[in-house]
């Protein structure tokens, strides 16, 4: 039987990079998936050979306008629409459907968070696109809604995750998270031109204002007891190369701590992770060495001058850190091998 | 029955875009094809892991000195070694062997041209490997020995073969092709360093100097009538990208020509060809989408006042310039589907 | 006495680097120039520190309108508007002012051609902005108005003009020129965003539809026999980096011409100009070793196989290309030291 | 009077940057500064033209080798060596010369922390050349011996002091600096190749293992009591650009420290100082708008969730946090105007 899939907002960075992986699963050459509506709103009309000449197999293909109707009588849908957007088609679409949203509607289980930081009603909170975090891989392949994590906490969260169940640290982060500029979407923008980002650093959102910070402090409180109160700031920083998250967290370590306990629960904690390898000591996370890939490369640091653990994780943020975690996600939710269709291996250099 | 592949000089950027590859082939997760050898010089004794940590699957194989021993007993010998040292290793290897050489070695047919370029004496020239040059697919079916093109051939090759063959111009090509960084190599070189090239913009080996010019001038030549003498002359161009060439190609239209006879002539030449897209009017090849695939975007223009045409054409230098196309012809040799394991989606943006 | 210049369209790229360089002009430090009146039409009413915050000491100014009023009163005014804006700028200015235009109006004197890439009634023409040009310096010396020349045909024209004028080549041009993102503006469009040049390269306008085109064409025809008709298809490459210009010429040697009279021919044509440096046998020029300043490096390669001329041709499209020959020229037309205030040594690595 | 100066390592890029600024020196223009012994040691007997084609003017200098004869004789002595050898030059060089060294040789007080860092032994302290540190201009001035500050160090430090001066913050620093390419100076390396960089980011010596991190803990501990035991974690990023440094510096703010405070310290710490610009409320430092220049672009923001102070800070690491310093400390030390031929303007974009 065939598994029909539809992708709104198809013609951004997002809906772009689901489309790339769909075309590569082994369910797609099989024809057990298959690539059914593709929506966008102001590309609505258009070929996606004009709009992603990077999809060749697609290039007949037109987008239709993003509605329900257009999005009805698949059996997965993806939402790769801006926030807000997302909630409201969502509403719209049959309980039956594999829904799974790339936006940030759905994440937070904090109806106060999301108001502080998005200004608008709390949608609610579906079932949260980490299967790497304890417990959430099972409530995935149960699910007919998924919210997939946003790109920071996924590296965030992946990162710092053994210290924090493992009890290594103190709930104290401090988050600094280079990006590539894809993250910013396809959108036109003075700041975002090849002229403002080549050649360039600078940070943006800066400590905490950021919209991923209350979804980092979610993942980072659900493994603690109930009395502690983590701290987190976050600060991205914007660099220039095109796609690639370099997360890097540092957290004062709980006394008695040292390099091997560390290494030792960081090696264990991913041991059965298909996603998340723990590099040998001395190796650095580059993020070349995860572009176009569903792998987290991680390293662990310990600074016992300054009593500090360091993380550093890497990741591909439109694939891990969005569409690669979305179809991960769709697979676990189908029944099919979690890796399927997933590249471990990057197109490096 | 189980094929077995051996990769001679692994470790270099064109031998991990094999592995990259063969990692992806649907034949290597069936089985069918195994990853056996996998061979260096100066990394000799190192792991996959230290060496390419883009692939994790392969992270605990360890690199082996590259000598015909080590390369014995496999079914398929990939060489991604220097010019000279192919030849010298490939002397080596049994005939009944599948072997495929991504160097410089057998491609050319004209043993002066290849002392004037090389000056070392020819090594022989063997079935050519780029099947969409009319008459080679089948050679290469029947071949146990493929010389994989060079890559800026492979661009200029594809780009203008249908104008050549469709005699609608003087075999008069001025070429200037820009390309990535990753196309000089894994090599330390003050000239290649990041400070160097971010940034910047250089030609080198101007005006018919580069190795890679006899190549053009042997694949124009031959659809051409034995008296006529075709000028190339090639200029490559650094450009700060990793990967990515644009060739343009510039010749006299010859009279008469127009831009409807152009638009058919290309469409038709490569309306059954997998990897080469002839773009719809008004649409420019651009490297980011080809990278990590075997396709050539091919866009040919007609300047009315000047007379000329002026062809551009992008792909990847590591994939179809040299990786993608050694695949390409190993597919072909093996009997497997000739685009099996060929990303035709590319990692965009 | 104190010339006091306004800068309209001082928020844009143009704009911006006209300013950089009269901040460091020593008569600047003097007091014998002023900056006054900076115009803009989007960004009126904002400060230079919001907009252009690598100019801090101007960062208090404000822009205002640009209108000729607010250009009143000041004895120079560079006019960095997109073209037809200028013209209709220009037309309210005093004669007794000294107006600097870095758009196109004024700088083809053949209406026919204007009408044919522009559309519109053509202005006028003014004196051209390359003193490098044989006759031009003295016309600038003496001129109320002065047309800055495009940015690709500064380089393509001070590269072949001793070629040209030497009588060494068949006037028959094919141009690759490949340039960095600067030169498309400061405005927001999809293309242009770091996440589609990043990593990309692409050809646009080509076949000789870009709009220098006619501009490189009256620069080569000026130095020829009346009844010759020069031949050039120019077709620009966009690549990722900010600044920077790489022209290629391609063309067809006269029978006899050889490397040595090229060599020649080039050093004595240049050897008295500060801002055209042909560089050594075997030095390529770099773009990163011009950025920043109002340099053109240039080489000439003979290759003898196909009968052609190649030249190479480096400068800074903001700079030399645009901002910096407009200073120049500035220099000139008020009798202060050519050079002035205008780098020759560069921002590199 | 004329003051020649010798620059030793003048081929490396610290010193090909000192070279440029000479070059635009108001006091070289008169002739008051003349560029005498430019000293290489791989590079010894090449020519400036070959070497370092972006300073056109000294082309025909050539460099010779590096000994204490040829920078005898000079009134200025610029070392622009790999630590260990300026230490061994310095020792060679008179008394009355002003040696102003680029290494780390002589920016550490503390024998020990040099022996921990750099293993060898400890060659002494000179005074240190921030001149924007309390106390350090007037040692500056009277000296005939300046240690230049490293690139990470000044950006930190000028970035957190004025919350250490001002009693705002616990000294217990998580600083992540994000560099550009050129920092790791112009050796032949595969990990610093352009395939290697561009279009990837990477960590390196995480974790208070590099070696700019003693002389960070320096900086901050000479302004806080002698008991208080500053604990400083510094990690640097590598990022795909030449030139710039973002550092950003998290820290404890102290209890009820807030914004406005943060903000009014700030503005008036550096209200003086020409080369520290603290940016308005809501603007980023970009590292494209120091670029060249010997700016220091600062923001200070606070993260009341968390409690905690997020500096970010952006320079270039070549002009200010290199040879701009050297630049700034020799004109205290000649009694020239501090800001003579250091540019505030940036080339950007």
């Amino acid at each position: 039987m065939t598994i029909s899939i539809a992708v709104a907002g198809a013609s951004g960075y997002a809906g772009g990079e689901i489309l790339r992986l769909l075309l590569a699963h082994p369910a797609y050459a099989t024809g057990e998936l298959e690539i059914g509506a593709l929506t966008g709103h102001s590309t609505a009309g258009a070929s996606v050979g004009e709009l992603m000449a990077h999809l060749p197999q697609l290039r007949q293909r037109r987008i239709v306008e993003t509605t329900a109707e257009n999005l009805a009588g698949h059996d997965v849908v993806f939402l790769a629409l801006p926030h807000g957007h997302s909630a409201e088609i969502a509403g719209q679409l049959s309980p039956d459907v594999l829904v799974i949203d790339c936006a940030a509607d759905y994440r937070l289980r904090d109806a106060d968070a999301w108001q502080q930081y998005y200004g608008t009603q709390h949608a609610g909170s579906w079932p949260y696109g980490i299967p790497e975090m304890p417990g959430h891989r099972q409530a995935i392949v149960q699910a007919r809604r998924v919210a997939v994590a946003g790109c920071f906490p996924t590296a965030v969260t992946t990162g710092v995750l053994p210290a924090v169940v493992g009890e290594l640290i103190e709930p104290d982060l401090s988050v600094i998270a280079v990006t590539g500029v894809s993250g910013a979407g396809k959108k036109a923008a003075v700041a975002l031109l090849g002229a403002e980002t080549m050649g360039s650093l600078r940070a943006y959102n800066p400590g905490g204002k950021h919209r991923h910070t209350p979804e980092i402090v979610q993942n980072v409180r659900e493994y603690l007891a109930p009395e502690a109160a983590p701290k987190v700031t976050f600060t991205p920083v914007l660099a220039p190369l095109t796609r690639g998250i370099l997360a890097t967290v540092t957290a004062p370590l709980l006394p008695g701590v040292g390099p091997e306990q560390i290494r030792k629960v960081y090696e264990d904690f991913y041991a059965q992770e298909p996603f998340c390898l723990v590099l040998p000591e001395g190796q650095q996370p580059e993020t070349q060495n995860v572009v176009g890939t569903n792998m987290v490369h991680i390293q662990a640091h310990v600074d016992q001058t300054a009593g500090k653990l360091i993380v550093t994780a890497a990741l591909d943020n439109l694939c891990k850190g969005t569409a690669g975690g979305a179809v991960q996600c769709m697979n676990l939710a189908l029944g099919l091998p979690e890796t399927a269709g997933l590249p471990m291996a990057a197109v490096a250099p």
